[in-house]
């Protein structure tokens, strides 16, 4: 009976092992030990160095109690610290929540204390915010770990010290012949990162070992990696862990260029010292680097190959950057697909088209890579695929196993997520032929601004305080060096007024700067019949500012 | 309570796919369909057609009846048909059994009875031999479909038509707009090989789905293969899936150079006409490449590489191949591994070293590839890691995701050889730093002559029944051009004789051709007090002959 004598074997610790990105550090900590990991100003650190220190990592967590689904948080840029916490947290079992440097003390506040995070691991240029969201949270504030990066250039008011500990005496207490263990099952947690979404708090949004490999060998697939190759970490490791590029680094055993900020400085300096070939940044990176001052341009004589998501690139950006020496591909994804999943993959018979039609193709989203099972776009109303003829327009579905686990402690989000058993992105795209996705709007009330995303909600939430304020619609304005900033329409009652300046400077009092209105219009807002506002209108009367 | 919200989360069809080789196929036909899938002479298919003829033969399997766990046999060279049948036959449930086309009628037989094929697709070219097989097997013998290839070149006997129908009328019955299902299952069986081991008859070394994926982007990763690479499969199909290439080039969108034999021809026609660059095969097919016909060698300019799995090949073919264009990767691994598992991962400071160093380290057999988690060897009495330093001899321990699910019908060899959570090779090797291995000695009663397993018992048994003959032993002896060929140390009743050449046509009687001793000693054979032949000294007088 061959159907059962095929199904009579049982998974065994020599033929099944949990896929997890922790397989690919061992491998190079092991075989390519020597071989340079990281590159942070001055110093150098071989695979086999960040491998002991990622163990050491783990190690000192394991002692302090912390295991299998704990949360622990690091707020830090990309630094060497930070590509360890991205190996090191999971080595105790733990999950890493990266928290993004730029919010605001309550919402980092809220994300600590709905996380239920254990320690916090901070670098000291964020101890102003850090401060005051312990401060919040009072009694029930996690310990705090400093990290003390001496590449860092502080202002007045950072680098103070939070900590019982530095990071470095941290790890010191842990043991790099420590015996860890990879996960027992590849589904468990391996990070939360909060997002923005339509509602006014970030959502948790969780993913698990077997996505993050898949993830990294999709990526290298996709862009594709070769061995060894030299990367430069601008997209930061807090946003979908920095599109897994730290964990397919691990796996070809590449060189990682750390960086505190994003400029156009880190990049060519990247390019020309360390022969740097690959890095993944906004939109706005690239025309940092067209609009780069002399003194910060250097000279470099191979391909930098870039990965870009957001916003499309105008031709005329993709043509000077070519020009850099700088290949782009545009890529798609949401912090929901550990970033991108769909990828504007090069046909050599476009090579020949005219100039204007490969920029158009260039600004295409792509076809799924492949580790996203699939990828499509449905009619709003019958929720059937929309016809293949890049001019219908429907809302982009993804189903893939580097999809999310779902959205921590919000079983009904992520229900509503999955619903109809694919994960359902709020974008809305045209198809063309070879499932090349094109987007065309955004569903839902999210502005991403400079690779941020904004959540409308959260900022009209805020306009409503203001004294005087009966509605309040913020929406995407399309913006040449930013992608889209908030642009806000307001409506005072009678008799109240307010002035751009005065709306502006309340915002920054309540929000993150980032998300705060670059463009204060005053005007009776349009409404429904039922009395809600028609945000596409407003949309509609941004994009014409 | 994290470490419970961690775990709720059910996985969902958005978020969970099995892993499968059928989902790169989906992808290249449904991405990049106009790309060029298949050579075959005048033949072209892009991977749109290939798709479609793949999902004919699943359909047209599944209207027969054909389903989960069904076995399909096919026997085959490395034709559309045979790359078709590596996902068509997977996509009706249905497991592939790729029999090797140099064996006899009687092991043919078994293979297909122990299989329960329910179905065998033969290349008109082996009539003959499936002829004589499925006599042997009467009433119990499978229906024939018949592959029918315009490119064949026939010898006398070849060529009959001994089924009801040929492939191509096969799959015209398929519709290829059904709808397909991918394995619910990544576990579930995909495919079935038979390999020569330590007993007479061959074992079924049976495969699953997620192995087969992840052996494709270990492929990937370690070789590594661009996008579109241009491959000449010159590695047979039906040697553990010809290395699970066909997969990868799936993946990868890449065009595959069909061969109906392995010719020093086919490889430069491939790289000179179709701009190949990449191949793998025995090492028997680089001394190949050296000695072919002026006529048969033609120039290319680009380097083709080379995955070469065996016998290390000597620094002097090593370095004649480099001088034809051809970087060769050595790689180690079994039927039982899918293939190649670990490779000679190149460093970057061995550029510096001497050539005789260079040809030294290439010959080992590297550290393990990304999708093998462990790759060790161990003191044959104590069982523990040997020491790392090149000299120390153990034998060769696998675990991870591309070993086998089991040998089939088999529980107990299927335990013996998982026996400790590891797969043991049954090859002694030495270490180097990082994990590099260097096989030194064989610990199975195994040959491999020209890529072939041969296992000595069978061709013992052979031997035994020849009139006179007490005692014999095969053991393998070094071979400049297969490797290795059987060596037969043969000892004769008093009073009976025979000479060498009658020893060997006796074999030719009752073996395939390959395995048939080359060389045969008369000789009293060394035993142990208790009998037992002592094959150590046999392999060393073998090695001195």
């Amino acid at each position: 009976m061959p159907r059962e004598d095929y199904d009579a074997f049982p998974k065994t610790a020599a033929n099944y092992v949990p896929l997890t990105p922790l397989s690919f550090l061992r491998r190079a900590g092991e075989v390519h030990g020597e071989h340079l990991a990281i590159i942070h100003g001055d110093l150098r650190r071989t695979w086999r160095e960040t491998y002991d220190r990622c163990i050491r990592l783990g190690h000192a967590l394991s002692q302090r109690g912390i295991g299998r689904n704990d949360t622990v948080s690091f707020i830090c840029p990309n630094t060497p610290e930070m590509i360890e916490a991205h190996f090191g947290v999971n080595m105790s079992g733990a999950v890493l929540n990266s928290i993004n440097t730029r919010l605001d003390a309550d919402t980092i506040a809220y994300i600590l204390e709905h996380s239920e995070s254990k320690i916090v691991f901070a670098d000291t240029q964020y101890s102003p915010v850090m401060k005051d969201a312990l401060a919040l949270m009072g009694d029930g504030a996690p310990e705090v770990i400093d990290i003390v990066d001496p590449q860092a250039v502080l202002k007045d008011g950072e680098g103070e010290r939070l900590g019982t500990q530095t990071y470095e005496e941290f790890i010191a207490g842990g043991d790099p012949g420590w015996d860890w263990a990879m996960p027992d099952d590849e589904w468990d947690a391996l990070a939360i990162n909060y997002t923005s979404g339509t509602t006014g708090r970030p959502k948790g949004v969780v993913l698990h070992h077997r996505g993050a490999y898949l993830m990294a060998t999709g990526t290298i697939m996709g862009w594709p990696l070769p061995k060894h190759p030299v990367y430069v970490y601008i997209v930061p490791l807090f946003h979908c862990n920095g599109w897994g590029h730290a964990w397919a680094m691990a796996a070809q055993a590449g060189t990682m260029v750390c960086t505190r900020a994003v400029t156009a400085k880190a990049i060519y300096d990247a390019a020309a010292d360390h022969g740097a070939q690959y890095f993944g940044g906004a939109p706005i990176v690239l025309g940092m680097l067209i609009n780069a001052s002399d003194a910060d341009k250097r000279a470099f004589d191979h391909t930098v190959h870039a990965f870009t998501a957001g916003a499309p690139p105008p031709p005329a950006v993709l043509a000077q950057v070519a020009k850099l020496g700088i290949n782009v591909q545009h890529v798609y994804g949401l912090t929901e697909t550990y970033g991108h999943v769909t990828q504007c993959d090069w046909k050599q018979e476009w090579d020949a088209l005219p100039e204007d039609e490969q920029a158009e193709i260039k600004g295409r989203q792509g076809p799924r890579m492949a580790m996203m099972e699939d990828a499509t776009a449905v009619n709003l109303d019958t929720r059937q695929p929309i016809p293949v003829d890049g001019e219908a327009e429907g809302e982009i579905l993804l189903r893939g196993n580097t999809v999310m686990k779902g959205y921590f402690k919000n079983p009904e989000a992520t229900a509503e997520a999955f619903e109809g058993g694919w994960f359902k992105s709020g974008d809305a795209a045209a198809i063309y032929p070879g499932g090349y996705l094109k987007i065309r709007d955004r569903l839902k009330d999210v502005i991403i601004s400079g690779g941020e995303n904004i959540s409308s909600v959260e900022v009209e939430a805020v306009l409503f305080k203001y004294p005087g304020v009966i509605a309040a619609g913020v929406v995407a304005r399309p913006d040449d060096k930013w992608g889209e900033t908030p642009c806000a329409f307001v409506e005072m009652k009678e008799g109240a007024s307010a002035t751009e300046a005065e709306i502006i400077a309340f915002c920054r009092d309540h929000l993150a700067g980032f998300k705060c209105p670059k463009t204060v219009v005053f005007k009776e807002l349009p409404k429904t019949s039922t009395g809600k506002i028609q945000k596409f209108l407003l949309r509609k009367e941004a994009r014409a500012l």
